[in-house]
């Protein structure tokens, strides 16, 4: 009885409406800042679960939340999908420069595609709604790349006027203005149970990053990833607010840049003539991410981590390449080092820079510097010839004076490729950077160290006190490759388990710098020394076809991190990372699951 | 000097010929087993890395690798591919039967397309090198759906006559024709240095597998799958020989199953109305995967691992449902079971089982029975008023008696839905399947167990002792959602860490067997009661962005233990494996990178 009282219902529904209402039997409800499930009923303003997601949360769906003021009207407007104008205009009301213009109207057309994702079939975009004008101001018309010092702050305000929604971004440079994109369109989305587009009324929000650094590094050396699959690394890195790419571009394992002035080393270096990155490539992806508000980082990892691509270049410029047993040389097989002693070889390394700063026009420039081996060094006869010609005994202090030797002289050689002129260099941690050795050998003035020990390493506190600038990358949090099955034996790989989200997003490098002793209150200089954050992906065990779940969403974790570097834990955030990753899966990024979607649907019913 | 003259030497390379001769550099040569890289010398008859894997391994590229005879010439023959012809007849010369001869259609469309992805490009396609003409003779024209007890095994032979190679394929049923050409294909590669398309000459294999039961099991109830993303898992099913796709239809998450009998299922249980399976939908999987030789097994767990989709039968079809907190009342939220005691729960199973039955066809049907908790039962008032007027107590014993007569009702409502027949039912092991406990509830003649504990439980040799038939699923080998990080916490989830390829290759199912005091010689009963082996995708924290990576290649790997059942270690498989994985990467499914692409070029150069 109950049964057949119920199947008539049903049928009512279906005489109701269209054919997404057709379907639907369930609402979503917001009470206590969670959206609950419940029968739908059309008597009661229903509303789907998007868009009941958009007015519940503190921080509605936004990812990462803004940092500043955040005033949101929990009322949601429906507005017309073919009404939608978005117009930039410098601070003086003039039109944008020409180059300035091209990166908006990438921004505009990206924002038009993301809202177009919200729709499963052309059909529903809704015709009916308030219009919507979105009005940005750019101060600063002109600055079209992100520096050290930027600013990506930005102002965005949403009310409604008789006949539209104004929505209204306003920054100083561009970057800010698409980060106000990103959250301005985070601010619409498709009710499926009523059909409509719907944005939040009545917003004020200012907001800007806590950490100036947020960044991604891909190693493209182990495995080849295409440009394709770089650039949707890039969609994810905006949609998220990150604003740094640094490409890991080569390794002992495959050389695929194509350098214009020695071609010879893709051409042996390369895993095939495809797997290459042509400086088209280069050239594509650089422009691509600034449109992005993305810098892209280039590394040249030196001395330690070439070998395939110099085999051209005469038995001395390169050592212990692929010499087994590996362990006795290197980390990883392949082994391989340049030899510092060799002048050849700062004369190819300056045609390497010279051709990677004429494409990356870097503001920040990697030169790698981990993992030398001085057991590699040591096995070359011409090497320790050298070393005995110049006083230089085979200790490992000796070892270290020639790698100091070594990065002096490739330093220089960058110097010249950027035209003269100094320029900030990453290194990673390692033994030039170890303590007691760092300030031996390095300037803090030029060098930025890259830290990827555990992040209770207390070098990071050394480094810090001895005033170098630090980036972290603490292989315990931020190691996106760990957690798989072994390729070196049996087993897992060498930094298991994996790491979830969670751990990635409670990764703050002000708390494990208090927790190191450095006092990082605002307005030390220990907190500026802190520029942000990486998480990495070394390639060993994948390529573009698991790039994006590695990534993802995991790397908006720590966008997070990095953007609010909020108080509160990752059960603050559960809902809205969730409803991120939905987001990213949208915009063609296929990024993992996290949970069963019925958590997504049933918020609070799965544990935190 | 040394590098002025390298120089020149490339450049002679630039001359000489086509594009792909114009960037490479390399050649590979077999050498003890092992394909080794060398500079390129066009006097010596040189090999791509391709063409030297297709000669160099005992086994040649071939994953499975055969189990019977297999004699391989050694010799490329280069072949046109504009002039490949493959034709089917039935074992007395005529045309194969219409339903088979359309899955011989698809089979000879795969092979054409899975050649195709050979080349990166159109234009490479050589259009030199004789015809190859394939002939398949399958000696019963009729059977169309795979069955325990179908025949699986081929020969194939390769030979070169004046003008044209040529190969055939001779089988009992389909099952080993569309085997063979999987076969076929596996011996045909691009020699990127000659630009040919070539195959290995001189081939004679008999081959059949190890094990009849191949499986994978899908969970598309925690998250949904797109019929898409299916159907993709079951090319890379067939092209590793696998032969049954076990579909977890429903859990207490969702109800994405659309029962022509009870549509409120999916109306009320599937996550959105377009997450669903409609019987269309079914029907093409199904069909999709018979024409490549596999069959589905449905499932539908009950009485547990129930819950959305319910809602509407009334108060006491489901007990528990979302019960909190849920640690009393199941393994993970959401709880729910059905009441055994309510004779609507038959009436709903018996509709279901009925729409089932008419999409699958199924010869083997999977009633779940996995961890059901007494816990939930007691607190539902009706079910101990029952037990109390069944003269039932409220003991674990009592409640194994409830249980036992939920699947006896069950099942006789299962012989229903197949018109009247017995049917073999697959059981997880669980509280009924346990030591001392099996046989009192269930019929080894009717019931095959589903072991899913570890390889190790003294559990599987009661079972195979009490002359029931069994399907590995160890979960410390076979369970390919473990190692990720914890949904219901933080940390790790439940079965980490992540499970190798290495480790699933070495799950032997005669091993763990043998280990437990159980023994499985040839011809003894207890090694005819292992069926085989499945892989189970749990899908809390996967959905299909990243299926592939799941399954690929880990599934593969568990495809050759259960074909070949190798006596060697997963060392002498390991470049095989790189090359199969490449193989499913062309043919549009995104497994996992296992190492750098470094080591799949510098055999044996990368440790074991």
């Amino acid at each position: 009885m109950t049964l057949l009282l119920l199947l008539l219902l049903v049928v009512s529904f279906s005489a109701t409406g269209n054919w997404a209402q057709e379907s639907q039997v369930w609402m979503w409800v917001c009470q206590e800042g969670k959206c609950v499930k419940q029968p739908l009923d059309r008597d009661m303003t229903p509303q789907g679960l998007q868009a009941c997601k958009l007015v519940c949360d503190t921080y509605s769906t936004l990812w990462p939340r803004p940092r500043g003021k955040v005033e949101l009207g929990r009322i949601l407007a429906p507005i017309n999908y073919n009404s939608i104008t978005i117009t930039g205009t410098s601070g003086d009301h003039r039109a944008l420069s020409k180059n300035v213009g091209q990166f908006f109207n990438i921004a505009a057309d990206t924002f038009s595609n993301q809202l177009t994702t919200l729709f499963k079939k052309r059909e529903q975009r809704p015709s009916d709604g308030k219009s919507l004008q979105v009005r940005v101001t750019i101060r600063d018309s002109y600055t079209r790349a992100l520096k050290i010092g930027s600013d990506e702050s930005y102002e965005l305000y949403i009310s409604e006027a008789d006949t539209e929604i104004q929505a209204s971004i306003i920054s100083t440079e561009f970057f800010g203005a698409r980060h106000g994109l990103e959250t301005l369109h985070q601010l619409i989305t498709f009710d499926d149970v009523t059909d409509s587009l719907v944005i939040m009324r009545d917003v004020n929000i200012t907001d800007s990053p806590a950490f100036p650094f947020r960044s991604l590094v891909l190693d493209t050396a182990r495995n080849y990833f295409s440009v394709a699959s770089i650039k949707r690394t890039i969609d994810g890195m905006a949609a998220s607010k990150l604003n740094t790419f640094h490409w890991h571009l080569t390794d002992s394992h495959s050389f695929p840049f194509q350098s214009q002035t020695y071609p010879q080393l893709s051409l042996y270096g390369a895993y095939t003539p495809q797997q290459i990155y042509t400086p088209q490539d280069i050239l594509s992806v650089v422009e691509y991410a600034r449109a992005r508000g993305i810098r892209v980082v280039p590394e040249f990892d030196a001395p330690a981590h070439v070998g395939e691509g110099w085999q051209w270049a005469g038995p001395n410029v390169t050592v212990c390449v692929n010499a087994q047993p590996w362990i006795n040389y290197c980390v990883e097989p392949p082994c391989g080092q340049l030899n510092p002693t060799n002048d050849t070889v700062y004369e190819i390394l300056g045609g390497i820079y010279h051709d990677m700063f004429a494409l990356f026009e870097p503001d920040i420039f990697h030169m790698g510097g981990d993992e030398v081996n001085f057991g590699c060094w040591r096995s070359s006869p011409e090497i320790v010839n050298w070393m005995t010609s110049h006083h230089l005994g085979q200790t490992d202090d000796d070892y270290l004076q020639l790698w100091d030797i070594f990065q002096k002289r490739a330093y220089t050689k960058v110097v010249e490729a950027n035209g003269g002129k100094e320029i900030p260099i990453v290194l990673w941690t390692s033994h030039l950077t170890a303590q007691g050795t760092v300030d031996k050998y390095l300037d803090n003035k030029t060098y930025i160290i890259q830290i990827w020990t555990k992040g209770s390493d207390k070098v990071i506190a050394e480094l810090i006190n001895k005033g170098f600038r630090v980036i972290f990358s603490n292989y315990d949090a931020l190691y996106f490759d760990c957690g798989f099955g072994a390729w070196i034996s049996e087993g897992n790989n060498w930094c298991s388990p994996y790491i979830g989200w969670q751990k990635v997003y409670m990764n703050n490098p002000y708390t494990m710098l208090t927790d190191l002793g450095v006092d990082i209150s605002p307005g030390t200089e220990a907190r500026e020394l802190v520029l942000g954050a990486e998480a990495a992906l070394w390639s060993e065990q994948v390529d573009e076809s698991s790039v994006d779940g590695r990534f993802w969403p995991r790397a908006a974790a720590m966008a997070e991190r990095l953007w609010s570097n909020p108080d509160e834990g990752w059960q603050k955030a559960e809902y809205r990372m969730l409803a991120h990753r939905e987001r990213l899966v949208r915009q063609g990024i296929q990024a993992e699951a996290l949970e069963p979607q019925w958590c997504y649907q049933n918020e609070g019913s799965c544990p935190e």
